[in-house]
């Protein structure tokens, strides 16, 4: 007999990107920092003794509140820890949309928004991104149409990397009806050239939650710990009632609280990281490939050109080939095999020495492919 | 403007628990453990590295499970790894019970069930336990009878410390038509003699969910690590599906496995516990109170009957009064104010040191009290 619900019965459940038993693998799928978490992280590590785990954590994290308000200009009541991101948008999910209700994402976008949906019972309002992958202008008015509750932006966009600039946050914020999340995983990483900020939309509206995480820019994907920054009227039914009553524990309240307050430490990281993101961009374009401009620790490629001649068929048979080429170098990129994505890889960002092994191990496939194409 | 669904604006959030900042607080009102965890916990902490921290951690705990599965002999499959209890509690009513649907619960119990039933906006039939706080026979015909989905069983039960036998729940099991929840929270400090081992229930039923936590027995609260242990068709839609996708992290699980693996090491703090409570509860009687037989780290206590010529009112106003003398001593202890239980304190069971110190001050409280009393 099967006991769940039928909406539960009903629905298929995240696909996990590949994490690999052995450290050898370059592992450039999953968007992890290629560097380890910095000094203060570690100190903060070394510190900790077992006893200061036998009691309950603090149910709020409020040390680690208190430095993430200082850290962007707002109050305590404005920040809201949680158990990873994955937390933060679910509690969005419960919180804001009722089964059967409407919530609005981008097309293509994290594949997780629509798994959380389901698990709700509420329907998913897909808005396909223009053919350059930016957002079209009618967006918030489309979900509006179909009385969404809720709308997740990625900004920069996963799985382009392309990042929208506030102004277009604040036209989105000011049209839409419902809840507006921006999902900043990837905020680190954007060039400080850009002056990109958008806590000042959390003052202006009540409706907008901006999402942060530890994962990304603070080399703690293992420590599972994010953050919301958003008006105290809109965290306050997920901080007071739809959380988890201890949803962080001890030890990543003390290392994400550590990894906040050493900011600078960390920022020396994003830009290697956007020095690679330069350096890995410019190789693959003088290898034939098409890149997205990127804000993010990934890019987004389609394969040559010259495989086109044979049709998309080709290009997506190309895609899968390099795919499974690094793979069998222990190269491990991310390949998504849905509609206008299936003739491009997802390759994180690495180190310097792990881009290079990359560019090496894609450009012997990439001869050796286009070797096969032209002699079939 | 408010954003909320309807059900989640019209419910009150959970009551924690006092966790005081200042360290030398006696605090004997959460029911953690008093002793520290082990060495072998102590160990693992110390051989943890912060780029260990970098990756995604592991997204179904697999190590731990394994450690589980050999400690309860079951399989993998069995087990499932949770952020706390709460995260198991509140992934069962997702998954098993719909909006405007009923689960049951005893009555008193933890406060918790509610909460959680109120955000998923499904209804709670309370079954009200016996006088002597045992559970009613007709428990699962009263759920049956208003077709609830699922059932939680606390088992000690809290806030009594009493302990059902395997065969009731077994006659539950058998009688009950939704998925039946065991909260095994302090099932480590029941007195080895009794023989109890619920393990052998998910085999014979697959509508059984056993939680086990790692926040009492192991003195590991500040953690947040527990898990359930089912039919591997009951656990298999949580796991795939309606759970976080990396609900637990890389620390937790680490330090989570090295206890359980070394739970002997934990088995001689449960002695320890055993005997306090026995001493503690010799104690208290002796003083006039009336406690319940606890198989549990906790006693439920009444305030004693030279109170109650003055009535049921005066016995009130004399829990609430060794609640505040308590505190006054740096003392804590748990005062519900609820039906049933306004003449009673819930006291946790410390280091002998801590419970000599609760003696202390209660007896001079109670010296006074009755003195007030009787002068009145």
């Amino acid at each position: 007999m099967t006991y769940e619900r039928p909406n539960i019965r009903d629905m298929a459940g995240y696909t996990w990107g590949e994490q690999p038993a052995q450290k050898q693998v370059i592992k450039l799928n999953t968007n992890e920092n290629p560097y380890p978490a910095t000094a203060s992280v570690a100190n903060a590590l070394q510190s900790l003794r077992v006893d200061e785990l036998r009691r309950y954590p603090q149910p709020f994290a409020d040390g680690f509140r208190d430095v993430a308000a200082a850290a962007h200009g707002v109050t305590r009541d404005n920040i809201m820890a949680t158990n990873g991101g994955d937390e933060l948008l679910r509690l969005a999910i419960t919180t804001f949309v009722d089964a059967g209700q409407t919530l609005g994402m981008a097309e293509p976008s994290y594949s997780l928004y629509p798994v959380l949906a389901a698990v709700q019972g509420c329907q998913v309002a897909r808005v396909s991104l223009n053919d350059d992958w930016s957002l079209p202008q009618d967006f918030a008015a489309q979900l509006n149409a179909v009385d969404a509750r809720l709308a997740f932006v990625v900004n920069p966009h996963a799985p382009t990397g392309q990042l929208l600039p506030v102004s277009r946050l604040r036209e989105i914020a000011t049209e839409f009806n419902g809840v507006l999340v921006i999902d900043e995983a990837y905020v680190d990483f954007i060039e400080p050239s850009q002056g990109y900020d958008a806590v000042p939309l959390i003052r202006e509206f009540d409706n907008v939650m901006l999402l942060r995480t530890m994962s990304k820019g603070y080399s703690l994907a293992g420590l599972r710990f994010a953050y919301g920054i958003g008006a105290s009227s809109l965290l306050a039914p997920m901080l007071y009632k739809t959380r988890d009553s201890y949803n962080t524990d001890a030890l990543s309240q003390h290392l994400a609280t550590a990894a906040l307050a050493a900011r600078d430490e960390a920022a020396v990281n994003w830009q290697q990281v956007r020095d690679e993101r330069s350096r890995l961009s410019a190789a693959l374009a003088a290898m034939g490939f098409s890149v997205v401009p990127s804000e993010s620790n990934f890019l987004l490629v389609t394969v040559p050109d010259s495989a086109a001649a044979a049709g998309l068929d080709s290009q997506e048979k190309l895609a899968r080939t390099l795919y499974q080429g690094l793979k069998q170098d222990g190269i491990l990129v991310r390949y998504f095999d849905q509609p206008r994505l299936r003739d491009k890889l997802r390759i994180t960002v690495g180190t310097g020495q792990e881009n290079t092994q990359l560019l090496q191990s894609l450009q012997a496939s990439l001869k050796q492919a286009l070797q096969a194409i032209q002699g079939a």
